[in-house]
């Protein structure tokens, strides 16, 4: 019997995020990873956080992508929960985004966050993928052929200037 | 019969962090306020940091302190669990504490974090004690007479420049 | 005969201020909070502001918020004449709102002021009112239930988002 | 026949990252991970770099781990040549860090970079062991219980703390 | 028989960065120089990036011209591949232009890029046609004429100002 | 009976910034402009800078330097009580003192503050020098001296080096 | 006979800086101040600059105002050609206009500029009439007389808020 | 009759300046570059700076390498002199670095200069080489030499690695 494939977690502070996150979860459904997407906030939800990180590996997770914004605390206070590699996307939602990213990448030692770009859903949802593909050949393989459409679309572009610059 | 006077905590995120909380610790005691100090970690022992806050109130605690640096969590941890006001002492751990700084003060709506300079322990027990001589007349007593200090203080440095300049 | 409650005072550094203060001033009501607001300026009416925070105590009043951007000297201004926890709002005029971050929460020792977020009006007005609820148990039971209600919120959000992502 | 282990690479730009780096390698020993440590840049030797990330996955890694400084791109041209995760580790080895941390984090969508803190090399290997634990229930095991040590630990320094308090 | 003058080249990490970089065609075009524009990225298409960059010297290019934002790898991993002076646009994407500008500049030893401003495309044609002038007279004539036309055109204003002054 | 001559005054809000500002009391005495220091705090002797300020011009200043650092309120507070031009020093004492440079200088609109460099103290002084110089011929021809003198000092500083680069 | 006033100078590198600049000239003809307003570019017409500089203190200019954006040299430029005081307004045309402030504020020993804050010609205009008033008692009288104007206004907006509350 | 090679000029604000700037100069002599090196500064000297940058390429220069600090006018200062390629290095005199970066590398339209990394003066002798190498394939043939050099060290670094590993 093959196993499950596992899941990827997509937690935002606020629903006011959605549109930020939606790029991630479009992703995920692309690449045929399973998927739920929540909105918990470390503030003023920490205990439903805090209680599903906990319980994610046995919900059969493997990975978890949190957003959130100012003083971003949301992807830390999952991985203080869970030892499933958690992915934290900056939003920002003031001063560029500065506040989010350092309070989302400089997690002490011991409970690291794998932090993306600001606003970087696409790229979370591609590190997810990565991941659960360390050990699934089938989304590898969907993986390199994505990459190869990328490098394609960029030869295109390429060739659609040259078009332009002879105009 | 008289009320007891409410309680001061000094939360931690690591023991490495005390000889820069200690002055906190230093003037409570001088102002005679009662006061706990503990090590709790917003990511290492996250169910401790949040029992702590959720109890707080109840165990006679009136406001707390909390002392983190990199993405500085504790403060906004603790004020997650509690709505007694939690006063925030980013610790330059990196970046010249920046970090710390953005990840303590730039809390989202709802739950505030009262944050004071880049390691301003001492400043940190200062407004603790404000905030519990607003019903507490002989603390504020004991606050006026450290501010006049202050100022006596300055003039004597004035005059001591004066001393130096005439050299 | 009951102690009258103490009251939190709004000031701002310029009418210019207002409807990024507003927020405070609606959350204080909300709270049943008695309060006033005004415009004192730290460098255009410097002694209107000093004898106002020299008087506050004496006036009733528990707590001070001062919002200011740019140079944002109006809470240390305003600290620097009253033993009364003053509360900074930097206001984003310039900079995105870092110069007066750092010129309302760098104090240095002796003199602190509890800064809140760029903007953070509304967390400025909670963190008073739980400065105020330390003494005060009927203000203690809104804030709880304001925190309860909060929690609620971010559940239902995830409700919704739900609802969204099955459409 | 069980599947052998993946593999952790960690790659620095210089030897001279070597001391930054390896916290990284100790903690990928400690829990058992075989790893391979090397040195190529991204600038100096651009070949060597893209021909070890374009052939790690065939040589059994499962997660790339590379550090670099100033205009960091090693983790990003490492990216470019795989999709296996890549953990980037920003070398502070001028302006606090900030120009490495940008340089990896703010990685152009489709090609992520997991970044961790300013020379956070041990959190870098905790994430890779996160990563190969998802479908590693041995690891999983091991990883569960060094975060329990970290709790036990925490609460060891609190008891440590309450006893210096009391001398 | 006289030498062929050298090309200059004009790559951007993407198409959606062409109205930025369009001003250094533009200039090019204006006195006289040979060029080309190339969209390659050096994370979606890294070989093509490669090959271009080792065979530019072969293919008769003097200079090259990269402009990439966020974490802006394009010029240096032109440089890595090439002993042409490489000239790096950082373009704003993201943070102000800060990432790109740092990822740009920061370069390691041995492998230089010359940084112009943040979308500072117009100033990056000058700057090739100043290389390529360096042994081309007539070209050096032709910047020399620019140049007095921009003096002339300060002088235009000054004299515009003084009649707006007087209305 | 010709008039006396504007004094400069030098203050500072502690008397630890006296090793910084001992250039500007150095070189305003080489320059003979009669000058006092004085330790005033914007923080700890609020009214004592204040009255200082209100009182300069009817003591004979013509100019005021104020030293602090952190949230470097003194030279604003020393504007918003004088009209005479108040140059404002940047200290260093915390955040590389960026946070002393934009309390300092970024005054809103009505009150100037002539801000130098972080720890520019001898500009400070030279500072009040030109404003000084602007009516007084004599010092005007001093500081022309002293101009001359340090063009050729760099002037004698490239034959020392054509020195150093010869043997 | 009486002596001439002093004239002030408003230099812009580029006309386009003229809406920024426009309230310090509007302000020094409403303090009756005479000046002149020039285009002079640091880069793009430096010997003019240099020769206005040079030749400003013979012309009968008591002070210079400059302001430029970007790599803003050019009130650096002007003080490098006089020993009158020069104002520099860092004017915002990138990054917040942080890169302006740099440039202009921290100037190397001995060739001071006093900087004002960000776009902050009103300021400018009122240093300059404030340097020049240090003499004047005609002007100090007119200064004066704003500054009552400024606290009445506070005070009347003041009062204008509390009508607001009550409707 | 052959051509005589291009020289080099590293110009440099300050004697002070020279430990950071020795590098490009043996760099430059390594490379068999003419070269000159001088003391001038944008503001002590601004004369000398300016006549030097206007007689360069007459005095046979191809390109000039301006090292300086703080508000590092210098590259600028000479950029605006000469259509010959300036080449910029940032030193770090204050603020790690970044006002002499931003006053350096942020030049409006029309005057590039050529900026390299904080510190970077061995960059900045070898983007001047690149730059005299266009049309020098003598000088092209030892740039390619030293980077093959550089390659084969990085390599050589890997195995010294795998020897300590092994250790």
């Amino acid at each position: 019997m093959p196993k499950e494939p596992k899941k990827a977690a997509v937690i935002m502070g606020s629903l006011s995020d959605w549109e930020t996150v939606k790029p991630a979860v479009q992703l995920l459904d692309k690449l045929e990873i399973p998927r739920e997407a929540h909105v918990y906030s470390a503030h003023r939800s920490p205990q439903a956080a805090a209680d599903f990180a906990a319980a994610a590996r046995d919900m059969g997770f493997g990975v978890l992508i949190a957003a959130a914004g100012m003083a971003a605390h949301l992807a830390g206070a999952l991985a203080a929960r869970t030892t499933l590699p958690v992915i934290g996307i900056p939003v920002n939602a003031s001063l560029d985004g500065m506040d989010a990213l350092l309070a989302t990448v400089q997690m002490p030692p011991g409970i690291p966050v794998a932090t993306v770009a600001v606003n970087g859903a696409y790229n979370a949802a591609m590190l997810a993928a990565q991941i659960l593909a360390v050990e699934d050949s089938a989304l590898a393989a969907r993986l390199a052929a994505l990459r190869e459409d990328m490098t394609r679309c960029a030869a295109a572009k390429d060739a659609q200037l040259q078009t332009m610059l002879t105009m």
